[in-house]
């Protein structure tokens, strides 16, 4: 089962959380156990898993811009955001995760997050149950 | 299908090489061609390919510490794993190789590992076979 | 639908763009809706979704070389790549997109790409469509 929804981001690097949007989906998929995908035909933005807490949001912020800093990008010289490009391709703009019982088999602090790399912008979030 | 097994971690980061216990129950489900997804229902924790080769898992552990040095990290402020959480976000919770013949398609140097990041911990590692 | 290519690269790093041969793949298949793994049987590179621009592909190998310098490798004592075994992990080996309409559904500036972090050598690139 093909899903599609769209989320509109506020600031240029965010994490959104869309766990229950995902899960919903799951359930109206009718599907028992499988894989889901959980993708963003995006190259400036993510898909993560991790721990829905507001410091820890911070902190992923502030890896962000370690893992980017101190280059001097070429491709700024067209675009400026060369480092939304990089954190996007590192992360990966999907996630496969199990179902089993109808539900998606995941830890009790592993939601399931858009990574914002280069908003705002209004995003597509794409999810293959099989 | 479905199958899911335990394994015991014995230090904060660490290696365990899971590759033949994924490998028998391949074997054991019958498919011949397809998917698997091997994933830990955890948000400390990963999956990951590389070499079992003691030098590079040393090499892993030192650029765990270089990924997450020198940031004042605020989810350490209720519970002092944020580096844990960022290396299991990174890296990602699963990997999804190809099937055939009845056999993971995988390079000789390319073993299955769970990787440990808030250890020691029982761990719960999930495989779904499609 | 399992399908193999190979590929030669030329560079130590290098990316290689092969949307083109796995859209091909995707048409041949027949499949008209579900999931593609792209995989690569090897320990020293890796398949990423990013833009196919100049600038950007060399704002990558900065990446690569930030992500790992100022570390001495054990791994390099028996084999001089350990730089490469861990870009390939934190990287990944493959990635899973969504097929609709006979399609990969993926954004403009999201191509594919093979990876090679120990170039030049001959690599093989798997596609498993379901």
């Amino acid at each position: 089962m093909f899903k599609e929804f769209s989320i509109s981001t506020e600031n240029r690097y965010q994490l959104v959380d869309i766990t229950k949007r995902v899960e919903e989906m799951v359930k109206e998929s009718g599907v028992e156990e499988g894989l889901i995908l959980v993708f963003t035909p995006h190259s400036t933005a993510g898909i993560l898993l991790t721990e829905n807490e507001e410091g820890l949001k911070n902190d992923w912020l502030e890896i962000f811009k370690k893992l980017t800093s101190e280059i001097d990008f070429q491709h700024n010289r067209i675009d400026d955001n060369a480092d939304s490009h990089i954190l996007s391709g590192l992360m990966g703009q999907g996630r496969v995760l199990p179902i089993k019982d109808s539900k998606i088999v995941r830890g009790t602090w592993q939601q399931i997050f858009f990574a914002e790399f280069d908003g705002p912008r209004t995003r597509r979030i794409i999810v293959e149950i099989t």
